[in-house]
């Protein structure tokens, strides 16, 4: 169990396991009934003292979320979920906290009680220096893309109207912006008018605003299995019932979901169409028009994100669920901040009727609309030179999926599987054998190279074997070496793990 | 009851009314048991046919939202929560409405249950066009805002260093806008690193993130009444119980507040002790102290949302509550949209512990961190000029206040009451007599003079007669004539009030 503790801190390192356990059992990450490791385990994993974990414990303990008995171990407390917490018990034991003299004055904190899931602390963590080849993150070279020129058009485009900018935006978004938007979009055939658009603080607002607005506790959720890690985050920080969906060549089993929905009735449909994250599969225009079928016939929405569309290696994907419309079922988000500048966050929202007015009512309580300055800077880029420039990087981007594709086949290792994408930025890896994912990312960090564990992209932890790497974060030539390493290392490990299993073979 | 319609909209007219009833009800805008104004009271109100209203209304019976009788009118049915909405009774009824022929096919929408309550409406109805004298926002007139400087700033900055505006930002913020404010605060008797910072999208985001953190059904909630009408709806929306506590000249009641916390434990503590929005009144040092000691015997939070302290017209303010909390029982909020520029909606919160920790998780959540190009753009301008500037600010925020102060003691009604504010930018105008806010907000607004009812300021509907003006959002002149037309106005509803209390009293 891995627990980042901050050595300088004025937090004493007891109290950040303490808290660190404490927010993951609350959160449901870890869950009741589960065995913590031994207090001997802990103490090797983590390079602290016995007697660090064992005051570590003894304060979970007094707070009552873990019992632990001589010889057996400690284990989770049957707790219930955060918001049932007796508030009554908990303020005392804060008091006994606050007042006992074992830790600094912050540890009433311990007891209070959040509503935030934080299933995914991996998140959280800054890189360790020694990582030279960061193919984890999702992203496009920072060399590949057009800051510059965006700058330089917002700077001439404000020079004139400084004022403007000074004022605060319309809640819904730059209305140039969202004419510029309009045009786009009907250049890639989904024909929509600017009053239909939302502008967002990047697509990972879109799908916060959509999930608070729309879903609540016990809400039936469908998402793709896996998927993108912000949304996993967004609709479990909700309560929602996650259901999640295998996928094949086509996209999601589209099969599956009708047998599923039969039982559980879907509120809301998320999905990543086109060059899904992780996996890069493309859903096939039938298996879209299936998906807005069942919505129409369960008057359920789709929250269709779109962020990689225009990053085709050959051929432009089907066209958006969006197109296929007609009875406002389906959200429609598309993030040019991946393509464009990340920095910048700004996404656009398509929807129709009430859903419309619903989410422009969440924008404004959730931050009174998004800069202007971002807005006007991306819509004077967009509209004069994004097709020129997206033409260019599409050849670059795949230029790199070919780098990589070589790698791989040249130093892959007999069990590991890939499918080249045909977009996007993500190349998946599965392991046919059992790979220690976790001790692979530990060994592969320490030679450099930094990956996404596939758990990640997982509702419930899973025993996948499987990992993303990004194709188009770093140089051609960082890729190459990173995978040369990667390679390695996988081939490493798996020697390691044959020899363990070898070894734990009973003598028959 | 007004409902803005669009005339020009594919949505029916009928349509339109029942939907936005809808919404009202489902988020308790409208409470069960009310009764709906009478089909020909609408029917005038809202400039349509009987037949319109007829229909909405026979929408809104058919999905079980209202309950109509001959003779006796229409009436909100008692449903339960949102949540809990018979989910497949509203299914069979989306089904019946999305397959008759009553209206368009985005109908099956109205069905559709959601979480936000809408309670703020009024802030999405764009400003009429009649309206000359906007009054009613909260914010500085753009003229005076140093929005040319700030764009050469992140400019000139950035030319050097174009692709650090292509990265993703931390989470937490730009570091070297956080060193800044450091500086910032230092000067203000606040005391802080850099690590316990987040920056946020406008103080609006930074009170969203502690309530989605924090705050969920049924947790207390202690704002002051009246308070900020943003942090009324996203408190609301999550599901707290909110319990407000009347002002005076010192601020928050805390006697009431000790009494209340006794009864209703706190979760958070919400205030804006510093030129307090809307009625401008500043907490006494020897209040914030007592505030402190109730978080610290509660262990509870205190959300401390501090926009305006740069602003004070003679002496500074007390220190902020937060400079004297050493346990991290503050959550500290300033925002520099206000001050320097609405539309760049960069705020700062300062918090400690597992606190800060947890903001940081729900940031990520949110939006995956602020666009880094607004960040420098403020980080430049406020290391180099921003001191100067809210010297000259300040004068020129006093002489408007003065105006106002002028054209009030001169033509205010005999029964309006106010009190000048030290700081800040509003003015708070308060009826001895039973005033009709809502007549004159009607008749204010024809005549081109909007402001900000008081109901929108306090968390039930009140009975108080008050209202909102902002002296810094428009010219010195357009001031002192919107005042001028406004205490006409005034003088014009309350001899009309008077005459009709005249014409219904019995004749004894």
């Amino acid at each position: 169990m891995h627990i980042e503790l901050k050595r300088g801190s004025s937090t004493k390192l007891y109290m950040q396991i303490a808290l660190t356990l404490a927010d993951r059992i609350r959160s449901g990450l870890i869950e009741p009934g589960t065995r913590l490791p031994s207090v001997r385990k802990m103490t090797a994993n983590l390079g602290v003292s016995l007697v660090t974990v064992t005051k570590a414990y003894a304060e979970l303990e007094a707070i009552q979320l873990i019992r632990c008995s001589q010889g057996k171990g400690c284990y989770v407390a049957g707790i219930e979920p955060s918001t049932q917490i007796n508030r009554t018990g908990q303020e005392d034991l804060a008091h006994r906290i606050s007042n006992s003299d074992s830790g600094g004055s912050l540890n009433w904190q311990m007891t209070l009680v959040d509503y935030l899931p934080r299933a995914q602390l991996w998140r959280h963590f800054d890189a360790s220096p020694q990582v030279r080849y960061e193919l984890h993150m999702s992203a496009i070279q920072p060399e590949l893309l057009p800051t510059r020129d965006i700058i330089d058009s917002a700077y001439h485009l404000s020079s004139d109207h400084a004022e403007r900018m000074a004022a605060y935006g319309s809640f819904q978004g730059d209305w140039e912006l969202r004419q510029t938007f309009a045009t786009h979009f009907a250049s890639r055939g989904l024909q929509v008018t600017p009053e239909r658009m939302l502008i967002t603080s990047g697509a990972q607002q879109g799908i916060d605003l959509v999930a608070r607005t729309f879903i609540g506790p016990g809400d039936v959720v469908y998402m793709e299995a896996p998927t993108y890690t912000g949304a996993i985050d967004v609709f479990t920080s909700r309560g929602a019932k996650i259901i999640t969906v295998p996928m094949d060549n086509e996209g999601m089993r589209i099969d599956l979901l009708t047998r599923l929905c039969d039982t559980y009735p879907p509120k809301l449909i998320y999905t990543i169409p086109t060059y899904h994250n992780p996996t890069g599969i493309t859903m096939s225009a039938r298996r879209r028009a299936q998906l807005l079928n069942i919505a129409q016939s369960y008057h359920c929405l789709i929250l269709e994100d779109d962020p990689f569309a225009d990053l085709y290696f050959r051929d432009p994907p089907p066209t958006s669920i969006k197109s296929m419309d007609s009875a406002g079922h389906v959200v429609y988000i598309k993030s040019f901040s991946k393509v464009l500048s990340p920095g910048c966050r700004v996404a656009c929202a398509i929807a129709d009727g009430s859903v419309l007015t619903r989410l422009v009512a969440a924008k404004s309580t959730a931050d009174l609309g998004s800069p202007l300055l971002t807005q006007k800077a991306l819509q004077a880029y967009i509209h004069n030179q994004y097709d020129t420039y997206v033409y260019q990087l599409r050849e670059e981007l795949y230029s790199r999926l070919c780098a990589a594709s070589d790698v791989l086949e040249q130093h892959a290792t007999r069990d590991m599987q890939w499918r080249l994408p045909e977009g996007g930025l993500n190349l998946w890896l599965e392991f046919q054998g059992n790979m220690d994912i976790h001790e692979l990312h530990r060994q592969s960090l320490a030679a450099g190279v930094s990956f996404l564990p596939g758990s990640a992209c997982y509702v419930a932890e899973s025993d996948t074997s499987s990992l993303r790497i990004c194709f188009t974060v770093t140089s051609s030539e960082a890729l190459k070496q990173g995978l040369r390493i990667l390679c390695t290392v996988i081939d490493k490990v798996s020697s390691q793990q044959a020899g363990a299993t070898a070894d734990r073979l009973p003598l028959i």
